[in-house]
């Protein structure tokens, strides 16, 4: 790779962390290897559609010339999806141009030319942030880019459908050339209603799950209608790949993570995993990833369909912010926990704390530093804290943060997860949970065939 | 109270969730009780300083007249604090004036005379984003709240040192009326310096913790320079500590809570508990109360001086978004959580799905329908699902959202957190843990007195 991801987890090994950390018996590389040629096997076969996503060019040109042909006419992007539909635009958005309300156009914080759109998810179907949203925004300056895979996702069809008649009160008949619709290339209510209406369209490949579908036209289409740079994002992931086929820990980093995750779980019971992001840009990336984690480890079943409630739930904690909200509980709280830090070695710009004040001690030895430096030393200060405390943490550590380096990081966290569902031996790519509160809502919004549900549960 | 806020448990019970439910038995009212009692005699002692914030009328008067006088000259808060000095703040803001970018500037949605300054919270130090708030907004127009209990915070202090420097370039002599310090009324650094240079000054009383300290000047004095009626904010409080200090489970909802939270937890093996507010607008006080829970509770030595590593952990979750990202988990996984929904009951705003695209199935139920009541179908779906799977959830019901049911809320969640840290018989106002990690910053900073201590470690 140009920019080397790394991963280091010496901190969770018994030689750092005593007792509570891992040594060499737990780390099994057998079953890594095995891991790595299970989805050898699946890729060979065509099942194993997220590692095929870098390498889709034909996608990768039409996405950038509908955004190009897009763009000028836009301030806004709406996106309409929720879930797997819009972690990943999110985590995308968030990494390059920055939380809100700094946002920057690009990950160089140089000016472009003229300001890039920006990106604002409706997923929650909240009542009073549709409102403002619908008053907020001119319909004449806006695109809505609707996602949904089943193409018939509840909050996602609602919100489309008022969506869609703001915009035609404003636009009238040339509402269509203001929506893209991304969904499944064969069937599904979006897929039918984008034809009809002659809509854009962009496919999320039958063999890609929402939650691994960040770097498909899902992903792409909302990055590149905000002016990213899409062509590095798949540049980045198409290195990630390479070396997440290597069959050893040493060269790939995502097996190694997996395989620490799981020994962790399995015979240290840290059913916790807490994503330290010490980076505002790598928050969304943080959520993108509690997603992926959570819906794909989370099983009542294995593959031999034991009962097993798998899974650990992973927390998100923004760094240097969370020292100060949760670390008091990581130090001296239950034993339950593995902590995962992220970084980037370079900061997105330097800023210089002045000398001033000097004649106070909590100003003094902060004059003249870089806030880079005490940046950095508060993760290094947390790390240290919580080894000392016989807490296990390892480290994901990025170069810098850019389309390409998020690719690839992105790309790697897929492949752990992969890794991981072999490790557990369960399938990590489906999701039989959520199915009972979906028959229970349209149950009780009356939607056809499902009226008896409720009332079975005794739910009103 | 003028507005009923209800907690509501009877999905923690056995008889709604089988046998990892709670029964009379594990409801312990001589607790309950004794909690409330010893809570009154610290109060009686003065020494339960957030229970008294309320009624601190002179505190509020005098916010209102600085923050009626320097509204008018600015566009911009940057609050310039973090942990317990920025969740609060942050918290109140969301819920009043909702999500970005989608913010308006009442509850009512009605729109002010002129627009309300907006608030931004400088808490992280990341480079990034500082140098893009100091390229982004207009010093001329911006006033700077800079708040610690200590005085003397690394990040806090970094983060003035630079704003302050940024406002001086602008407005020169002029600088010292456009910052506002609040802190610990008789020592500190920052308390000298305020004096020194002439800031308008308030104080946190100094039997009140930074994370307990929402309501005093540290959260009146954001919450009202951006435009919030804190006057309603401590009605609403007041009207709650006379709610708190009921002596029965049925008529302190504080109480009942935090007796369920500590059965779940030391009955039940609920290491994690679950936030799940269905509302965009009750995001930030998800996150403020995640820091009171965790850091109040999260101990490795009880009162007796017991080693106990007590705490559940606290997730935020956002329904129903998290509906499509950790539910899957919370259904299948491990049976180590309880999932507290929040919910107000009537949404700040109304919105019509149209009848439209009525030939698909997907539009057909959904078209004439209130967005509120799909999105009230989603969380009882989800609480019902939950159930049915044998999950414990409760539920705190507010009748809508504004400062008043804002402010009872908050209060009770402190109650709700000095009652389980009697419950589990812990200090919960200390934070002994964070301590090892602030000396090791302080050491690779290099500041005066601590240099041997990342040395020691073995740390750089």
């Amino acid at each position: 790779m140009k920019s080397e991801i790394s991963f280091d987890y010496k901190n969770t090994l018994s030689s750092a962390v005593g007792f509570e950390g891992l040594d060499a018996t737990h780390l099994n590389t057998r079953a890594a290897l095995e891991a790595v040629r299970t989805l050898q096997r699946r890729a060979a076969a065509g099942k194993l559609g997220f590692a095929e996503l870098p390498n889709d060019r034909a996608t990768l040109k039409a996405v950038i010339e509908f955004a190009e042909k897009m763009r000028p006419a836009i301030d806004v992007v709406l996106l309409i999806g929720i879930g797997g539909s819009a972690l990943g635009a999110h985590a995308l958005d968030l990494a390059v141009r920055g939380p809100r309300p700094l946002q920057t156009d690009s990950a160089g914080r140089r000016r472009t030319k003229r300001s890039m759109p920006m990106l604002v998810v409706l997923d929650n179907i909240d009542p009073g942030t549709m409102a403002a949203a619908l008053e907020k925004f001119n319909p004449r300056r806006t695109a809505a880019c609707v996602i949904t895979k089943s193409g018939s996702t509840a909050e996602t069809m609602a919100t489309f459908l008022i969506v869609h008649e703001w915009l035609q009160a404003a636009l009238g008949k040339r509402t269509r050339e203001r929506i893209v619709a991304i969904t499944d290339p064969q069937e599904g209510d979006l897929l039918a209603i984008a034809n009809k209406e002659r809509y854009q369209l962009f496919f999320i490949p039958r063999n890609v799950g929402g939650r691994f579908s960040v770097l498909s036209a899902a992903g792409l289409v909302p990055a590149a209608l905000v002016g990213l740079d899409v062509r590095k994002l798949l540049r980045g992931a198409a290195d990630a790949n390479a070396l997440c086929w290597q069959e050893s820990l040493e060269a790939n980093p995502a097996l190694a993570s997996a395989i620490v995750h799981h020994a962790l779980d399995t015979t240290k019971d840290k059913k916790i995993e807490v994503v330290f992001a010490y980076s505002s840009y790598l928050w969304g990336a943080a959520y993108w990833y509690c997603q992926l984690w959570a819906e794909s480890l989370g099983k009542e079943i294995d593959r031999k369909g034991r009962k097993v409630e798998a899974g650990q739930t992973p927390v998100p904690a923004l760094g240097v912010t969370d020292q100060h909200s949760q670390l008091q509980l990581y130090m001296e709280g239950p034993r339950d926990k593995m902590i995962t830090f992220w970084t980037a070695e370079r900061s997105r710009a330097e800023v210089r704390i002045p000398r001033a004040f000097s004649e106070y001690d909590s100003c003094k030895y902060l004059g003249g530093r870089k806030l880079s430096e005490l940046f950095r030393a508060e993760r290094i200060a947390t790390e240290a804290a919580l080894t000392q405390a016989g807490r296990p943490n390892c480290r994901w550590t990025l170069p810098w943060l850019d389309e390409y380096t998020l690719g690839a990081f992105l790309q790697m966290l897929e492949f752990q997860t992969a890794f991981a569902g072999e490790l557990y031996n369960l399938d990590a790519f489906d999701q039989p949970g959520v199915e009972l509160a979906k028959t229970l809502t349209y149950s009780l919004m009356g939607r056809q065939g499902y009226q008896q549900y409720a009332r079975r549960l005794r739910v009103s």
